[in-house]
């Protein structure tokens, strides 16, 4: 980029410990829809507050009033910025969407907060989206060229200004003028002066639900959000599927061809909350059944399994009650985040993770210990946890990864290191168990984690579930990677690269 | 409008008085282009500080760096905002421009800080504009209708877009294509990358100044900005002329019709700081000639002349020099501004004013009062202030005004009530006299401020100067109104209003 | 109190939820020693941010370089207020102490966040206190009547007060005079221009332990903070002991006659961490058997034992390891707290809760649940989780407590409800089990608790520890108690009103 | 001192230009008390704001109703901080009393923010102080020795602990106790639970003066607070008398020998407002005959007389009405206050008194001028002045000083630098005339600057003025400078240092 614009706004300190070395998803959406009263905004809340796992940098809401739109974009939790009780009269109406998000580098952050608005020639439009367009920077060049002036460096906006040059005159179609457009992967909710849209993407790679409270339709990026709303769970919107919600009812449009889903493996192994049901299937149930099979592919001698809370707690409970080793918490998680501490020179090198992670000495002292987490993404958090489990006395410690080896990058919306920060893209398994000082490794193979999901083996002619990031089987073109390398497919590329590594 | 958006920022107690009637005008700019260093956001700093009387509740800076932007928009005053020593660092670069202005009503105040930035696709321009357009509502539905996104409610932005869908190359033709569509009162001040561009509306109703400073150039609304900056006059920059300049120097480019000049009379009457020359004229001096002429217009026998400060000050030493009665101090001025105190029942009615005016019974008591304003706008303050100056003692009051009656709206960046809040549209001579409880009343003729002007008396077939506040004759068309009102002839309706009150 | 003084500062939205009924701890104390550097403050905040489950609400620090005290003190979290890099130069110095603390109501809040400080003429002190004292109302009422002004409500001042009018040259000895004055359970930890003094209440009800970290001696409220800090345990300060630490090593000095210690339970059953060693014993491990008593004296047959999280799993681990039953996270804790949400009308009634505690459909649909509190205090959380869980599905529901009881209120530093606030002070147990609206109820025995202690059972004559909020057997005089009812005996009245309930 | 407390409160910046060599009063104080209602505190709110040109830095109300106090301390502007319609709610009751203030040096300054507030046994007090105590360190001192803790390092907080530790009975006894053992210069306003006081030094060198709206009592520092806040004056408090209001009336008292006055004559040159009547002189007046007295004394043969704004207007004028040169604003005043701004290298040096005053050309260009300046304390602003009005075409430049050479520090609260920056102190005639650039240079005589206080000359045997800072005549002991240097008189050694110099 050419510029940077940073407006200041009284920034409160970020919540992120930068040594964290954790996948991110960058946002979760919601959308409540209903005739009258002014609570929209306030459900919206509700909703919002239960996604922050999604991302709890931002939130932002829009809602629409007597045609009039109301917005107001935060940086910070979502009980600070839209917990009190004036909410229904900052943001009035009976229609509202909502976005929670991480913070991405640079000073662009505040500009991308979202919802984000568009005034119309028909009537203002305001959308929230989770998910990554991989045509977005193709798109945004062609509309620069035509004269479209961007005010953020979201790929949102990308998608308002497709609606805003569309020559259709009805929103609706306009909307579908632009996400024919569009390429990744995606959850749209958007609000328009009279309707709610809500939308996915072609393969269903990012989550989105409808559910109900009285009279009162609610899209959200996961079913926690609707539990604790209070409503209903009616279904998950469908895999390129449109839904327009007004005064009439709710419209169901697909204006793709109809191709078969393939979700995202990672809503099921770290990001979506572990209540949450995605596509059908309990977030938990799949977590105890990962730790199962890791407990089936990997067992080990050991007196007892330790989760890394909060993450691997499920997948350690599978694991113990397939292995009959006892779980207890060996690891205990401190819940008042905040800014990184100075170390003190005087004080050991690993004092930076047991700011989050602390060691229980009373089960860990003279146990051989199975430690199970979720991922291992650089590794890094990994090996202080494992120093830590050993200076609490631990005999042996023997790590299991309740997921395959993560050998891609993303580009469908999960905030991923580059390959080259990829433990297990540049070391071999002997070279990682050494690394991470561990007396045993293992890894969930990609079969266990299909059967986790149910569905058996993976089907490798048509994969049930968007896995790139064990497989490097992009589930869709990749078209800004590929003008960026000139046109270059990029997983051969990747696959060469791994082989040489 | 249809909507509303409202970004909440930390927001700064407002510095305005709401009871105070004075008028506003809406913008200071300020631009300075040096070849190196990274100081040029300090240099325009220093001079947003120096117009901080033509706004002061907002202010922002863009500079540009290895052709890089950056910006920053505050609430508040400028030495708040930008007169920290890490200026250089925030803002870096060699070229930047500046703004400060007023605050209009509604959520959008904080959208409409300047300056405002577009992404183009030969790369960034940032803009700062003085003045309004009187065809911004026409330009704006066009643009909208084609597909455009505003970000803010203001006509700078307009400017923007017009550029940004411009179909020539070079961005100084792009820029003539915008200007070339607008139509008001404006000096603008714009960066690319590599340039610095001044333009002023082809009237000059906007003042605009160029002057140097060692190697670096700078253009601002005031020289009074010039000499805090510490830079010398070099020349006004001309009605109708834009300016470029770049690595090549300076280059000036004429691409309207060649007209006469008609700079806007108010900017002598209140605006400009006093020690500020505008048009080759010192606004000290003309202020002084009119109270000169206001002596000689409307003489009386009187004990003391007393100015309402600060503004009538040069005028009141004007009448006390050529009516040979004393100057004094009658009313103090508070430089303690702030929020409306809330008013204790016990109290006085006209409690108010007092907050920034007081009287100075020592000087007031017993004597006959000429009292001195620069101009009566609703009339509201006026009554406070007699009213006071009586209670202070005063046998006789005599109200003169500096310049005539004001009896129409503006539309070229002033921020004036609408006619029927105009007391001199609303009352014959005697009723307001009776208003504003004076033994006598006076106001400067035409005739009489063209002659402290210096030119003999007004041309009524080519008016030397815009004056359609007092005369109804507007130097331009305007668009908006006119279609607003269905095509009729502002002026004509505006006087048969006035004909019939 | 006849007054209130509001100093207002800018507020940090509080972090407790209004509706949660959960005990609350007032404070955690630290205290860092050592010869050199500037490091000491960075060592304390690194103790505060592991204390912070004891009050979370506001903290302090105050530090002494070159006999000049530096003293920061404010809201939120350690992390925020502690964390940067600038903390050496803020609060420089070899020698530290820090507290954290739980809001007070009422406007005084911010004069009362500690450690507070007093210039005496021999020099400063500063002290730190976790614990109430019983004669503090007492003392006050002496101390104003001989002229002293009070800058808190808070029972710290006092001993400040008693320090600056000992008559004792040496502030050792004045220290002394101050805490044989006082009485209740206390740990305080204070710093001079030279030493730092720890100082455990004579029956030890509040806890407090040394480390070490080479040459740095470390005070803390829990080993947590020894641990986070990197420092290694050296010993419990014993009840009664004051320590003196200086440039000459560490003295320790018993000024009180020899008694046998009486810790406090409610550090085992709720208020410690599980990773902390206190008074030689696991508090996990102390859980682990509170929750295997537990399934000794209150069987079920049940298909899942699921913790209310986090102050719950362990003692939910022993349960369902004595017991067979699996265990499992049938309810999901968000770690996004913030202010109570407003509840939308159409929404049920018990969504308050459900802010911080979601239930997991997939765990509990269809099963007969064990559910395991720690406590029961007011119950209002209580019945907003077990209807919770059965609207998730379960069929049954059998709440057991980890601890007995609680019938009677606390005057040592645990912030608890009047007594007619506490559900098993007021209502039989059958009246409880309907009014928890579960299938059975079982609190653990005191002499089961006395059992997880490894004490065998309590020894009515010699109680080993204090348990008065399950006993009424307070272990020290209330002296302010009896002033305010009238010298009458505060056990025997609370028990005549048992038995009258 | 030995130690430093920095309460970190969200500073706002300060208003003061750190290269502004003006004095500073450091404080303003008035006092409300009425019988009903809850409105004291905002006509204390009123009357702070008139008293702002006394100390504008920080602000502080306290009430009382219903036997309990309410009170707030803000840093910043009186208009911020108590301008808004719920301070009835946010302090209410009928008596209040506030304080307006300089800030100190140093991190105490939050903590000394006034009115102070010790809750007594008898019921609380809240004072609020104007002046200096001579004997404070020597108070404090005692104090501390007796076991007092001090939380400010206010000579304020000595009274409190006086009154507090008074063995009298009667709070207005104990009052009087307190004042009987303090020295210098003050007014005092205090509020108890029923009663305000108000007290003034024996020799009332501080300004007290008493009013009357309806029903109600004020009083304040200066009449232009009654003014505003709508009052009638009603006289001065005299020197030495203690004031007490309460539902009874107000009762005078005046526990002090009998003594002749001695006024502070720098609240005449430069401290009180114009429109102040200080001790039955007008100030404006007293400030025009000081000006006619330097035209007789120090005349000149010149083109314009130019004040410097805006402390120099009122003399200014009375120089040229008796002079008969014309007077002009020559040097614009900024009002747009701020930090310092950072001064780009390309700029002269001069450039940072710019940011307040700026030179009219118009009026300054090929002029000799007379520039007016109430004082001259270290010279280093009127040297940059003066560098500016040369640069701005002045041919001659003629500095007057309306009140006599300062040679001696100040100890009733004024802010006045040491003795070895004072410019008079350490410099000839020719010296100061050489420094400040200047043609010629003259001040007023002492006997001209009695002279224009309406007393003929000064009475050396017992000077009618507090006049030390001209004399070095000291009005009262000054005990903590005597002990700070070994028992030698001040006034000789400070003399004997001037002939050396």
């Amino acid at each position: 980029m050419r510029h940077l614009i940073a407006d200041p706004v009284v920034h409160r300190p970020h919540w992120r410990e930068p040594e964290d070395d954790q996948l991110r998803l960058e946002c979760g959406v919601v959308g409540v829809w209903s005739t009258d009263g002014d609570e929209a905004s306030s459900v919206a809340a509700l909703g919002l507050h239960a996604l922050q796992h999604r991302g709890q940098e931002a939130c932002g809401i829009a809602s629409v009033k007597d045609q009039r739109f109301h917005t107001e974009r935060h940086q910070g939790l979502v009980g600070e910025a839209f917990g009190g009780p004036d909410l229904p009269e900052r943001l009035p109406g009976s229609a509202a969407i909502g976005h929670t998000r991480y913070s991405t580098a640079g000073g662009s952050f505040l500009r991308n907060i979202q919802p984000m608005f568009a005034d119309l020639d028909q009537g203002g439009i305001a959308i929230a989206h989770n998910g990554n367009l991989t045509n977005f920077k193709y798109l945004h060049s062609q509309l620069v060229g035509e004269g479209a002036i961007f005010q953020s460096t979201s790929d949102s906006e990308v998608i308002l200004h497709l609606i805003a040059r569309s020559r259709k005159a009805k929103i609706v179609d306009r909307f579908i003028d632009a996400v024919s457009r569009i390429e990744g992967g995606y959850a749209l909710v958007c609000l328009t002066r009279t309707k709610m849209i809500g939308a996915r993407d072609p393969l269903g790679i990012r989550p989105l639900v409808l559910g109900r409270l009285g009279d009162t339709w609610v899209l959200a990026s996961e079913t926690c959000a609707l539990d604790t709303i209070g409503a209903t769970f009616e279904r998950d919107v469908e895999h390129g599927e449109i839904i327009v919600i007004d005064h009439e009812g709710l419209r169901s449009i697909k204006p793709f061809p109809a191709r078969a889903a393939r979700p995202c493996l990672f809503e099921y192994v770290y990001f979506s909350r572990p209540d949450s049901i995605v596509n059908g299937r309990s977030v938990y149930e799949v977590r105890k059944a990962m730790g199962r099979g890791l407990a089936r592919e990997h067992a080990v001698e050991a007196d007892v399994v330790v989760p890394v809370p909060d993450s691997g707690v499920p997948a350690a409970l599978g694991y113990a009650q397939e292995s009959g080793i006892p779980y207890e918490m060996g690891i205990i998680r401190s819940h008042y985040l905040g800014r990184t501490f100075i170390q003190p020179s005087q004080g050991a090198r690993q004092k930076g993770v047991r700011m989050k992670h602390s060691p229980n000495k009373a089960v860990l002292q003279g146990k051989r210990v199975v430690l199970i987490d979720d991922s291992i993404v650089r590794g890094t958090t990994s090996v202080k946890l494992v120093r830590a489990v050993r200076a609490a006395g631990a005999t042996e410690v023997h790590l299991r990864s309740a997921s395959p080896q993560i050998l891609f990058p993303d580009f469908y919306g999960i905030d991923m290191p580059e390959r080259s920060q990829l433990m297990a893209a540049t070391h071999t398994m002997e070279q990682m168990r050494e690394t991470l000082e561990v007396d045993s490794l293992g890894f969930l193979s990609i079969d266990g984690l299909y059967g986790a999901m149910g569905v058996g083996a993976r089907d490798n002619a048509h994969p049930q579930f968007t896995d790139h990031y064990f497989t490097g089987d992009y589930p869709t073109r990749l078209l800004d990677r590929e003008i960026e390398e000139g046109g270059r497919d990029v997983t051969q590329r990747q696959l060469s690269l791994l082989v040489s590594a």
